[in-house]
């Protein structure tokens, strides 16, 4: 087991407590989730939930935004006291954002002050004190600016940001729960379609493509990558958006490994893009109806494959799949999420501010790794893209150095709950908090 | 557990048992896989070979077709006796077809003589007396003729055939083996990618599209239904190939969904078509270099959301995923694949000739089944289809009578064993049996 005590880094950093008066009312606290969830996002709630509830004599309740941050714009609070020991201990194991998530990115604070101050006001009025924020690199940035602007209005909040996307971009931490997860479905998916297709090369298909989620990194593609293994050898081919998509390339790769192996798998990001930034997923498509098709790398790739190669194939699409896959989660992304959860709240009442829990490896092999803590300023707004050595030379595949950096994240199954053979994943009453504002905001 | 001996019924039919005089040198057994592998259909050989092995003295070996009845047309048999056990009793967890399954339908009687009596004489060349199939209704026509040709030929073989198809078409049996396990898939990813878009919807996606297999029949497509449960309830809409596809009535379905539920999934299957036939999925899809697109009844049915409804949806394509899917196969279709390939050796050493094992369901609460029995000529070339009261009155979704009957068949979890992270499937060594005919076939 990891130690998930604070970094030696953050000792030093460490800075003075404020301790609560005696008969001063505990401070609240506010969670929200924001933007694309994940299978994992809710056990970093759990965590945060969990660990808060320790800790009575310091932080009254958690409030959670109802659709995020947009829950907090329009005073619209779920109060999470209200949900039973066993519901929140039920979100480690369910996928999704259990309070609701949003795609609402605050606008800076020169061009939109009255949100920023809205926040406040409504923090104000419901005595919060703590602000968690579960989310990528834009949160992280509004968490940052919410931290600066209660010191200037004089309501000064601790803001603790909560790392989470499946695209694995934020800075500094070694990699972002939610990721793990959609690597270890990827992973295993590509595995059995290649056993499939395997099976039927000899008559039928030769080739089975499946496309992944992200547009601007090929994190998630290079988990594709892990189907293969040296007791499991599978041939597969990846197309990473890092690396231009040259046609006459990619057929002459896939005929070569049809010719020696009977069979491929292909993985292809939905960012992958001709030299000219043209997204392959974007290639006009368009039904009988005159209807514009959405997207569809994998369609694009199975098609030239077809005309090109005259090779029989199948595709697929994993979209929402991947990231909601909890039933096949990574046990090492479900302790880290919820790490981060529990880290949050423990710098929160030591007193930290405008800080992200992050997770730090300290080794491979045995794989260690403890929580870390990095300050905002060094994560809002910046995009960790995939170092080039993790891609081979061809073009095509993955490195050691990211096959070492990737499994470890993938390790350990921790299944979800069955009854009638469906997973048992909980959803919380979700009651408001009565308002105290007369004012309504507008969105 | 359910009781595997063979029915009353099948008591009553039973057939003299031709035993082996002494010094007769027991037969050997052939076993070949047909047409779209599943999940669970290494499990029928396992359950096959298993049980064969406990009967050395009455079976010899048992042979595998390379890719299917291929290998016997061309004497390209694998030697599963070269296997270790460690690796036989592995095809119960690994997906796939393990030996190589084919897509070749043997041309009628009439048609192409040749070919039968070729595997009448490759059967008679390696000593074989039991030929098992293991496949849909094209492999029960060619198991029956065999067996007939065979006695016409005056060497007679025992042909036994073992149901499997993810289409669940085949008649007199409860359900095939394959099917329950993409049921299950369907269902739990369905769930959770419902979980996925109640989560953003409020300002981002408000439909997810799921395409799943199911030409002919919405079986598969049934089995999203059971993503929604009484404890759990989902809103959603089910498009069935029974069902002509109606645009302005599933529009307005959508709309009154999102309307009411904030959001809601569609599952399509790829067999879904309009009124005068046309599949959706043949949509004559082109992209902007003129290849034709591969089916996507999904991507068709989401470009229609968006531009008719307007509103933003996201869409996933399962397929070689859903039927390879063994990481989450149900435990019920594990141990029913296991139980055909069992009673498949169990009846040729009770003698009994051009039959197939079956599934017969005695109760559903608890759910109980048998083993039951059925001659192939009721089987081969019929269609089982889905009784027209599976389907809700609307046409959008299932019935009571439709769950009853499928929930016993995704119930139980069967994980295969993983090592760091990955599902560890297995490769037998599939050695090739020296071959004894001269004369090569041609296909």
């Amino acid at each position: 087991m990891p130690k998930k005590t604070k970094s030696k880094k953050t000792k030093k950093k460490k800075i003075a407590t404020r301790a609560r008066k005696p008969g001063e009312a505990p401070k609240n606290a506010f969670y929200a989730q924001s933007g694309g969830v994940t299978a994992v996002i809710n056990a970093s709630a759990c965590g945060l939930i969990e660990t808060a509830r320790k800790h009575k004599n310091r932080i009254g309740k958690v409030y959670a935004g109802r659709n995020g941050i947009i829950g907090a714009l329009t005073e619209d609070l779920i109060d999470t006291s209200k949900e039973s020991a066993a519901t929140i201990r039920g979100l480690r194991h369910t996928p999704s954002g259990a309070f609701g998530s949003c795609r609402y990115k605050l606008k800076s604070l020169e061009q939109n002050r009255r949100e920023y101050e809205r926040l406040i006001e409504v923090f104000k009025a419901h005595n919060i004190g703590y602000f968690f924020y579960n989310g990528g690199g834009d949160s992280a940035d509004t968490c940052l600016k919410i931290s600066q602007l209660s010191e200037t209005m004089g309501y000064p909040i601790k803001a603790i940001h909560v790392p989470k996307t499946v695209d694995n971009d934020l800075p500094i931490t070694d990699n972002c729960p939610g990721f793990g997860s959609v690597a270890k479905y990827i992973a295993i998916s590509t595995r059995e379609a290649s056993f499939d297709v395997a099976s039927m090369a000899k008559t039928s298909t030769k080739v089975f493509v499946i496309e992944v989620m992200g547009r601007h990194a090929g994190w998630i593609a290079a988990a594709g990558g892990l189907a293969s293994t040296d007791d499991t050898p599978i041939p597969i081919v990846i197309l990473f958006p890092e690396v231009e998509f040259d046609q006459k390339k990619f057929l002459a790769k896939i005929d070569a490994m049809v010719r020696k192996h009977g069979y491929c798998s292909v993985v292809v990001s939905e960012g992958v893009h001709y030299a000219d930034g043209k997204f392959l997923a974007e290639s006009g498509l368009k039904d009988a109806f005159g209807h514009s098709q959405l997207g569809g790398a994998a369609s694009v790739i199975a098609g030239m494959i077809q005309s090109e190669l005259g090779l029989k194939n199948h595709w697929a699409v994993a979209d929402y799949l991947q990231r909601s896959a909890r039933h096949i989660a990574s046990k090492t992304d479900v302790d880290m999420a919820y790490a981060m959860g529990k880290a949050a709240v423990q710098f929160a009442l030591k007193g930290h501010n405008s800080v992200m829990p992050t997770i730090d490896r300290i080794s491979n092999k045995p794989f260690k790794w403890k929580v870390g803590m990095a300050p905002l300023n060094k994560v809002a707004n910046v995009e960790k893209m995939m170092p080039d050595n993790f891609i081979s030379k061809d073009g095509f595949g993955i490195t050691k150095r990211c096959r070492n950096y990737m499994e470890p994240l993938i390790k350990g199954e921790d299944y979800p709950p069955y009854k009638n053979g469906m997973p048992q994943y909980v959803r919380p009453k979700n009651i408001a908090v009565k308002k105290k504002l007369d004012s309504r905001f507008k969105l």
